[in-house]
Formats: structure tokens, sequence, C-alpha cells
């Protein structure tokens, strides 16, 4: 299923805009936890599996594959037979996050992550 | 340089770095039903209490009063009297949300929104 399938699925749960409901729903899917950070690795080049939980450390295995078939279900991540692995790549629609992440990730530098340190350093 | 080297360079910015867990922090804040829609209405500019009902029909007295109050804990919003009403408006942390806003409605309108019409009329 793509994510405009999804969406089209919750259409119901939104009463006003389709902006509105594609806007909750990519928020959504984004937010998860350890999402954003096999986005990350996703967006270096293509990984195996047994690299991701190393290059991830912390992520359970139930984790790492629940998110990652979350993310192919979206359309966003692409799955192919590598011998023995799975090799994992993000599709155009996932490449074309990065924008989404470069812009919440300047937001935080200007505003989280900088006033912590001031805080810490005060 | 592998994909792994290059991201093991990164090693930093994983998982449970500020910058994850502010990412994180931040889409969840954004993602909540309504919250987008309260943001767009405040980009225009202050609006009152009441007004803010008019512009996001649908919305419970109830849950405006809600986000806005997260959203003035997140420092986004600022609330001030005025008269007998409230008046919001954004902060400058807040108003800086606007170049995220425009990247995931840019993705959307690309990858959603497109998609969604195409299969309509399809």
């Amino acid at each position: 299923m793509t994510s405009a399938e999804r969406l089209h699925d919750r259409a119901d749960e939104f009463p006003d805009s389709p902006y509105c409901a594609a806007f909750q729903a990519t928020l959504e899917l984004l937010g998860r936890r350890w999402t954003a950070a096999i986005m990350r690795a996703l967006f270096a080049g293509p990984v195996r599996f047994n690299e991701m939980g190393r290059l991830i450390p912390g992520i359970s295995h139930r984790l790492l594959t629940e998110r990652l078939a979350e993310l192919q279900q979206a359309g966003l991540v692409e799955r192919r037979e590598d011998g023995a692995t799975q090799l994992y790549r993000l599709s155009e629609q996932g490449r074309d996050l990065r924008r989404i992440f470069e812009a919440v990730e300047a937001w935080n530098r200007r505003w989280l992550v900088e006033d912590a340190h001031a805080r810490a350093s005060g």
C-alpha cells in the first residue's frame, strides 16, 4: 500500500483538506521512534539489514524490522535480496524527504540544541 | 568509502544524540491532530481565540485550548489579554517553523496529493 493509498483510507479521520491529512500523516510517520535514525542511515546510501543494526546502536531487531516494513509500506524504502541478506535503499519518494529532514534539523539546531548547550554551560 | 564508513564518521549524530531526540520531539509536536491547522492560521498573523474556532471549522473548544496550551509551553505561541478575549501569535521560534511546513507541504503536494488526484481521476 502506498502512502497515498493509506492516506486515502484515513481521509474520513480528517474533516478538512487533503493537505492537513497529508501533513499529519507524514509527520506521524517520520516522528516515530527510530524512523529518523533509519532514514538518516539510508540517506547515505543502500544499507544491508545487519549493517543497519550496527549503524543504529540500541535498536532492537524487532523494532528495526517493524520500522523498515512501515517505511516500505509507505513507499519510502525499497528492499531487495542480496545473497543471504536484504539490502534496503530509499525510493525516489524517500530520497525526496531529505529537504524535510534538513529543515527540521536546521530548526532544531537553531532553537533546541544551541539552547540546550547554552543552558548546560550557563 | 562505503556508505557504512561514511555513516560511521557521522556516528555522533546517531541515534541517542540530541539531534535525534530533538527531531522526534519536533515532529511529534507538529504531528498532533489540529496542530498544523492552528499553526497555519497563526502564520497569517495574530488570531483571537474566538476567531480561531471560525478559522478551523470542526475543532472543539476543548481541543483548541489544549493544543494552544501545548504550543505555548513549547515556546512556539505567545498569548496576551486583549480586552475580554485572548490574542495568540507565533513567537520568533514559532514563525521560524515556516520552512519545515513548506518543506512538508511541497513533499506532500508532489507525492501524496497529486498521487491521490491521479488515482481519483484514473
